[in-house]
């Protein structure tokens, strides 16, 4: 605690995702004053079809 | 905003899906007054070994 | 099943909701083919100040 | 109602999640005296890369 | 991990809470093999205006 | 998108809300390479009685 859930379009690379949570684990972790080793992070990837905005899927734009 | 999240067991066509969002970005839209550009939508799918009622996967029934 | 989770800022009225669940049961039901009775909505409210989009929280701006 | 989601790293067995929904469904329909048939269960499985604490994810431990 | 998450309609007692998070901790504990120490659980209560099957709120049925 | 979701428990200040939302939105933008614009963030705050690690909920500590 905190839990962090990070939705977002497949395709980032292993290396983004690592800096990813290291750097949300710090923003959160100095922002709300809780030790690093309390903070999870959880990234949920989705593919391009199950993602729409105004009614219109990503992979439909 | 809104952002609507929508969980159902796999199996549904591209075209279904297409029109899901289609259709429940008009509904969420002109029920609660905000645009539709504003409206968000997430499929998440599930596999039938992951979804259970009354205790029994839907993948056991 | 499906089951439909709807995030949006509080402050609609209880007739808005009554119209937002019914119009999204009848859209969800009708394009993925399922029956109205297996459609389950949930509405999650958030207030202003925990909802944020380019680092700003809608109660900021 | 309820509806309980499990999040856990992948790996485990389909005997294994057969018997998670099962004891979970009776732990929660005896505490809160709901019917068993009322609860609904849902597995969602993260992959190792996907899951950090303390800023590391579960891959790179 | 495991990160349950148990979504129910409000109004249930303290007491129910406690044996709820404690007999899903075992069952969850038990059958997928985690040290109980590694399972989270979250409760998330809902309002009857906010959670509709069939299209109907649980408050309007 | 991304949509990010920060749970945690209730009792953290304003200007430490504002804080974690802003830098959460940073640490996303330049990890994963989306505009600012493009990140969501939800905070959702829990009580004690309403989280538990190892079948103890945080009130009962």
């Amino acid at each position: 605690m905190p839990i962090v859930t990070i939705k977002m379009i497949e395709g980032r690379t292993d290396e983004q995702k690592r800096n990813l949570v290291e750097q949300v684990t710090t923003a959160v972790s100095e922002t709300v004053n809780a030790p690093k080793e309390n903070v999870s992070i959880i990234i949920e990837e989705m593919k391009k079809e199950h993602y729409a905005t105004g009614g219109v899927r990503a992979s439909d734009k």
